[in-house]
């Protein structure tokens, strides 16, 4: 399945070394060998990926008066997933080498005739559905505990929870239920690092409309929408692509769905699907629950069940996407002069895990030290900051790889000047700021672009 | 269990049917029955939980550069849980009646000699040994899937990427680790509403500390800081307590423990534990995989294994607090001047789902609902803001009762005047304040005591 990388890419291997080195992302549990399709967020990333989250967060709820937040439990009664569908039918087929025991997705085998990994001709087994759902025992004992699952997705929380949702919050569709959380899924292969994970947080927008023939329209719409958003943050226009799903590849009861794709190392891989739903989410529910989840308007005194119109993007690979699409190595003028190759991430201001780091251009110079120790402490409440100290060539290495956008260097001349020195991460372009503008100048230089 | 409410105190009841009312907390998967020991948050509800795992974020990590944040997986290597403990003692004793065929904590029981639900007399089993750990299965087909547990706490994925963390993030001890996260407890008896949970999130801390004879002194520090934190967000402080653990109730390896406990509605109640654990955790650790743990000390060139303090926060637990400590029935005059009865939750401004509601006092007048609507729109990426319009007692009453510390309401006078009456929840005095001035005005009043 893995391709080389596409033209001037970063290959997956680099990210994988830059994220464990830099303390962004970590195999779990390391030390016991791993386990598959399982990852650790480091220092660094554990910030990353809260930003990601957080700017996902204020743009789709915060900022919006016509969506309400909602967090809703991972394990939940096992009849949501018959209602749902997913006890029937989130299966993948798979087949066995009858030679070689190993064990494939049949949709990603090229052909049957042979083996990829052992080369057998005609080996393999029929091919059997396998649940996708990570099953768990709930109760007291053993034998009397009951079987529940991980949920595989966080949507199904809030459409169980529609009527408590409208009623409580007083909204009338057109409105939308936003979350973000964990989820599972006991994937075949995991793989391509954080791509394809077991363990995965989602954030899920359900948007309620009322079928005011306006529902198309109110689709197209969320993907304008979530197309500013991902340009917003700066990923890379000619790596994102946003593709229609035809009737065909469509569940039957979808009018509409879209996938949003970024352009990996590997190729293209889905980031996000947008889908109109209709209303087969709350029928589902309400057939198998025997309880009305219709929308009561009270003005017309009529019940009706509103359209479905969701995004559901992945936050891990969204995280993914700013480590891959911000990476450079490049070729550059180190302080010297001297022409030496940095690797450096071009992160937006506000998903970068430190905007300022602060240094003192000596490590034996209390007067120094204490100037930029108390700069950096100065702004920390602001901004996501960091003191170092130390050689300035070393320091603005390792500021570039994880992607600071500025640097405030204390030197000698910052005790009767009054200034500090800041260096530009892209254009490498430094100035003198007096330090009593450098909250001011920072503010700015952060909102981002 | 249950016991009366202390004195003025409200009852679960009362919290829990204001919870569901008002779209704080509801039961999950509640159309199918629900699940024990399992709740969602609802539209308020995730935004109060939210603020306060900010809060402890903010506070804990976020301002400090002494503390670096961490995100490992719920699913971890299962040698993890043989290192730590939990497989082997991660239990609770239970006993059957064999008459009744229910089941008891055997620490619950008052005595053994008669059943308190059929009333039989000698009918209790032998006390068997429990695991609460949830177990799952992770592999592609059931007859090879790997088993391995759902984490009964956050704290061990800190613990056995030590090494990686020190190393990526440069820190030597005192350094702290910290997480907030989901965990799983296969409780026999979950209750007391959202108290006792299967599901849960804790906020951890992990601070490692060198053995240089100043450890005793570094814990008690971290007991005064969280004192303060509870404090800080206006937590009675006749309702916490710190109960220091004797040698016998603390662990072998233990050298000082404290219990943080709230007096909830039925008695006193765990929300915390700070405990020094020594070199406990990580021993365990580098004994079970052979890894190194140690830290290496590059000044010195010796490795030595750091003295663990821990702070384990409920999450789950501390929102509960923050509602029934906020919780009040009071008796107060209507607009009218008529003596009401209104519910009040005095929650602290930062921790408020909604800092301020913006009315127009006429759904009718199309000038009044713009204006209205305008000024709301204007403070939203500032604050957390609702409009609201219609009946002023009604629009008061229901912000009362989520907690609402400020109310603007604008009125014909707003159209000549360009200004706003301004209620304040507790005190519920109000002033008119300038619609150029409101951005200001709320900016001091939200800043909180």
């Amino acid at each position: 399945m893995e391709k080389e990388p596409a033209a001037g890419q970063v290959s997956m291997e680099d990210i994988a070394a830059l994220a464990k080195r830099r303390g962004f992302i970590f195999q779990s549990s390391e030390i016991y060998g791993g386990i598959g399709g399982f990852y650790d967020y480091g220092p660094l990333g554990a910030i990353l990926k809260r930003n990601v989250k957080d700017a996902w967060w204020r743009d789709m709820v915060e900022l919006r008066d016509d969506v309400v937040p909602f967090d809703s439990s991972i394990v939940m009664h096992p009849k949501t997933w018959e209602a749902s569908g997913h006890v029937e039918a989130f299966n993948d087929r798979l087949v066995d080498c009858k030679v070689c025991k190993h064990r494939f997705r049949a949709d990603h085998l090229k052909s049957r005739e042979q083996c990829p990994d052992c080369g057998s001709k005609n080996s393999f087994t029929e091919e059997r559905a396998f649940n996708l759902m990570l099953r768990t025992f709930v109760g007291p004992m053993e034998d009397s505990a009951a079987m529940a699952y991980l949920r595989p997705e966080t949507a199904q929380g809030m459409f169980v929870n529609f009527k408590n949702i409208y009623q409580s919050a007083r909204k009338r569709p057109p409105f939308g239920v936003a979350q973000i959380g964990k989820a599972f899924r006991n994937e075949i292969t995991p793989g391509n690092f954080t791509y394809r994970l077991r363990e995965f947080e989602q954030a899920e927008l359900e948007y309620f409309v009322p079928d005011d023939g306006q529902d198309l329209k109110r689709f197209e719409e969320w993907v304008q929408l979530r197309k500013s958003w991902y340009s917003k943050y700066g990923v890379k226009p000619e790596r994102l692509r946003f593709a229609e799903l035809t009737a065909d590849e469509r569940p039957h009861y979808a009018k509409a769905g879209i996938d949003v794709e970024y352009l990996f190392p590997w190729g293209w891989g889905e980031l996000e699907s947008i889908a109109h739903r209709g209303t087969y989410d709350l029928d589902a529910h309400m057939r198998l629950s025997g309880k009305d989840l219709r929308f009561y308007d009270e003005a017309s005194k009529t019940h009706y069940t509103p359209l479905l119109i969701e995004s559901s993007a992945g936050m891990d690979r969204t995280t993914l996407v700013m480590l891959v699409d911000a990476y450079e190595r490049e070729t550059a003028s180190d302080p010297a002069g001297k022409q030496t190759e940095r690797i450096v991430l071009h992160f937006h201001p506000q998903i970068a895990p430190v905007q300022a780091a602060v240094f003192s251009l000596a490590r034996n110079k209390p007067e120094l030290v204490e100037l930029a120790r108390s700069i950096e402490e100065g702004l920390r409440p602001k901004f996501r900051t960091q003191y170092d100290e130390g050689n300035i060539g070393q320091l603005y290495r390792r500021q570039d790889e994880i992607g600071t956008p500025l640097c405030l260097t204390v030197d000698y001349d910052s005790l009767t000047g009054h200034d500090v020195t800041v260096r530009e991460r892209d254009s490498m372009r430094q100035e003198r700021v007096a330090i009593g503008a450098v909250e001011s100048y920072l503010g700015e230089r952060l909102a981002g672009p």
